[in-house]
């Protein structure tokens, strides 16, 4: 269990918090790329770990990710006029370039300009895979950006799916690197003892109660959920947490199953799921769970509302309809009827819908963790070591210098023949080394 | 009048707040019935005394009180699946009783399961009087629910009306147990010298300023008001404190009337009032006060808009569509021309309104109290007196151990011949005796 | 550059706070007297430098200003009737003055009246020039009203606007001393190059960084910002900051120029924008700003939106429709096209914009003055001098005892042959003695 003080350095991420500190030495997935158009387009106000930031197209292409308020005078540059190279402040004139360099004073007599000393705030932007990155370390020359595989593949072949949820990101994530919520949550209303022999996943719901191996990982920590299944093969689901806050989880099968997912905080109760997957994946088509729409599969993601549309609010992006002011729309009658075991619909829904219930922040040191949530205890152990490790010595996280650690990180589902399950990291390799790579 | 800390301690009463402690001494009304219509219905979320719980009936019929976090990870039970004698979190399944006992723990192998060692906070209830009571108080055997006379109506002869209020318990009772303002707030805008001899009520008009005497009552405290009426009779209102938060107003004619009205805190700013009436009670027909609605008597409450429909929100129960955002529907020219004084409709409303203008919690130490509020002053002290002895030496507050007490409580008004007021208890005596009982 | 000492100096305002208790020192603006349309109207809700107040126009036609509360209980006497000379609570019928003297108490007994011990707070109120102004201090003989000529005009030929704006009075002050924006946040899109050469203004376009004289006046503070108009003439706009709260801007010509106006804290967040003006006054007739509406000039302050209706709340009195919630309504494609600079249509509104886009107390400590913000420093300067005098001293600010000292201040632009700008002392004297005076 954790101590209070524990629950506290693992949530807070804002400047100057220890966590904060963690996730600030990584890139972090901010943007769609097409948020910002074209060139000169409107800036778009942004929040991450408590910070606000606006985001920026210039008109060379560049992404600029400056503070909003004009160092001048604390007018918002929002309102600025994005042109020639910069935003500009309709107060007094004074423009800022990518950078934060203040390239132009109107206002100032040729004798009275002092531009050279001023800056905005800026943090480093770069932008890969459709997705605007973001660096807000302290570091002269960042890393590169993560390594994972998927990263790798033509544009497009990736799907991007942004969806902000109301929750700390610690609940959100560690949603993902739990398999025992999933015959549950997602398909506890189907009747065990009625699975087609061939229906995907049919694991999870005859045997509801996996046992795991969990272990650290270079980029953080992996477990591998088994059960038998039938009488002689063993049903495996592999997940990983990757620093600072990726989750590979097991929504696909392994050999073709290539994905990324983020859980970025915008501040300490609202975080951006950000998840980058591969549209040639073998996904799951597993009836009875509701990963259909209109009868055409849709990924592990479930079935998604649509979007609200985005607005210009610091925390108005990527919101679904359904949320806790509305009960997530939940439908007690399916609930009694058993036609869905939560009332809340799709599978994406039901996480968020779980997760966000429990409240901005669970306090995590009333919980009562049980063996199935293993994996938890020791990624956060593994996340307490790492905070505690660049607060006390300075040493940086996981991946944070070296990001070609997550290359070799994957997850899916997979079926082995035998019953054995000790040599589990042995199954990993075997598997990784026969799939698919980009 | 108060000094600032004695205000603190009459009006807060969250967790471990020395007058929250009195009223967890008591069973507290909580809920209709009929919110839980049926066994496995949809849980209602409840607040009561600033902590949220979930009310469900579970397969058996009984009602459950339980937190709305799930002791293993803190989502919200309110999603759970009323089941099969218990609450069950959708996350992992878990499963909890009326009680609190955690009797299920799927997502564990047998040898693992720990469920004997895990429960829900839960607090007993009751069902009486088509109400469910709550018990959140220490004792390990709680006491007998208060013995009202109306409790032991046949349960088609009582109505029960819940409205919540939007201030402090304590000025809303303090608007029952005074009886100065119904000449003002209710009937203000009748001539004094213009009223039929034979109106109902007309006392209070034709004397505006009566005559008090206050006592303590075993239950808490008691006054009658008194006015001469005519040139040889006395009219007399009695009321009660009775506690922890109940109140008898003198709405009805003394022989026949039989009442309880409760002020229960849901949090320190807003209130359910709980009123249990019996329905052959002879009501106050007494024009020209709005007490009827189309021609027809509606009782004490005087004309109660229509209640919004309930939501699922905490706060969401029993709520009138008049209120402090839209000025409680102030009616500025009915106020001018003198057709209602205060230009707000309703006896019922006047009270909620003007007691919720004073904003959530009054500071009770910048009053000015007047001769007419010696009822207030009195049962300020009382309760002041319990609530210190329980803190400083554990003694329960009255009633909380004999529930009988409240068996010999009555309000109402009435005619004696005569002028003399002395021997005001022995009136009080004479009337109850003569009374009708159940 | 401020410290965050003196930023919290400068803009607080509550009770108790030096700047508030500078404030309190004057009458202040406060209601249009046509808020109070006739003798015993409604009340109107009135928040002013953090407190809550009811202003109430008697029988005999007097505007009072009194608490919200009721001595007695707490009620809130917004409900209260107005009538007979006086606000009566609804609640037990006592009943209070202009002066704030209880004047009635009909709930008690003659021998238990009490109401000669009784006041509920009130400030002094006066009216004149169609607005009711509020004396909050503490001088048993409150100071005359300032003497600003725009005063001594007659009624009708006086324009009153109120617009409430959401952010401290300081930065919207600061906006108004402030020559140097006009040429960017009103101008910006005009091309210095195609200025038509009898366009009214055009000098604030062709020379965008005009130079300054600054200097400490009898009322507060005094500019001259000055820029060559061809070869041998000088473009001048003269302006005022005068205590505690006024300012006088260059938005007319100098020789028929009147106005005052004021920007006065409702709370620390919020700002009554108070323009009392000349309706003979020559205004600007300069395309290309947006000074015109339909083809007709509306004077100084530009397109203003119509407002909202007034509701009742403290806060909700003159309010426009844009607003931060829906980003002033900001056009980007007029941005971006640019015909209109900022993308938000008004000088007024552009202001506001600019203004409450820096939030709602700016941190003045993180600034990046200019030479263009000399007036602004000055002014800041001269102010904590007073408060720090008040407040240490007793030192009355200036004007407080001698409110004629506001008779000579006058703003406004001109052009004087001759480039010659550092009699600039004596250029203002001459205009402001041949200008038309009332």
């Amino acid at each position: 269990m954790l101590t209070a003080e524990e629950n506290a350095l693992l949530t807070q991420t804002g400047p100057g918090a220890p966590m904060g500190n963690v996730f600030r030495s990584y890139w972090t997935p901010t943007l769609l790329s097409r948020e910002l158009p074209e060139p000169d387009c409107a800036p778009v106000r942004v929040k991450l770990m408590g910070e606000d930031f606006l985001a920026f197209r210039d008109s060379n292409g560049r992404v600029g990710v400056v503070e909003p308020r004009c160092p001048h005078r604390g007018a918002n540059l929002f309102f600025g006029r994005n042109e020639e190279c910069g935003l500009r402040c309709v107060y007094h004139g004074w423009k800022f370039d990518v950078e934060g360099n203040c390239i132009d004073m109107p206002s100032a007599k040729p004798h009275q300009d002092f531009k050279h000393k001023v800056r905005a705030k800026a943090y480093r932007a770069a932008e890969k895979a459709g997705i605007v990155w973001v660096y807000m370390g302290a570091a002269k020359k960042p890393p590169a950006l993560p390594g994972f595989e998927i990263l790798d593949v033509p544009e497009d072949e990736i799907n991007l799916t942004f969806i902000m949820r109301e929750c700390n990101y610690l609940q959100a994530l560690e949603g993902e690197i739990d398999t025992s919520h999933f015959g549950f949550l997602h398909a506890g209303h189907v009747d065990p003892d009625n699975v087609d022999e061939d229906a995907p996943l049919r694991q999870t719901i005859t045997d509801r109660a996996p046992e795991y191996h969990v272990s650290d990982a270079p980029w953080g920590t992996q477990y591998a959920g088994y059960r038998a299944s039938g009488a002689d093969q063993t049903y495996w689901r592999f997940a990983n947490f990757l620093f600072p806050f990726w989750t590979q989880a097991p929504n696909g099968e392994f050999g073709s199953h290539m994905h990324a997912r983020a859980w970025v905080p915008l501040d300490d109760t609202h975080t951006m799921f950000v998840f980058i997957w591969w549209k040639k994946a073998v996904a799951a088509n597993s009836q009875p769970q509701p990963t259909f729409k209109d009868g055409t599969p849709i990924g592990g993601t479930g079935r998604l509302d649509e979007l609200l549309p985005n607005s210009t609010d610091w925390l108005g992006r990527f919101r679904m309809p359904a949320n806790a002011g509305n009960d997530w729309h939940i439908d007690r009658e399916a609930q009694r009827n058993n036609t869905n075991y939560t009332g809340i619909e799709g599978v994406h829904l039901q996480d968020q819908a779980i997760t966000e219930s429990m409240g901005g922040i669970v306090d995590h040191d009333l919980e009562h963790l049980a063996p199935s949530d293993l994996m938890i205890t020791r990624t956060r152990r593994r996340m307490l070591i790492a905070l505690r490790a660049l607060r006390d010595t300075g040493e940086l996280p996981p991946g944070a210098e070296d990001p070609s650690i997550y290359r070799g990180a994957r997850s899916g589902y997979m079926l082995t023949d035998g019953l054995d399950h000790k040599a589990w990291q042995n199954v990993y390799d075997t598997e990784f080394a026969a799939a698919a790579h980009p």
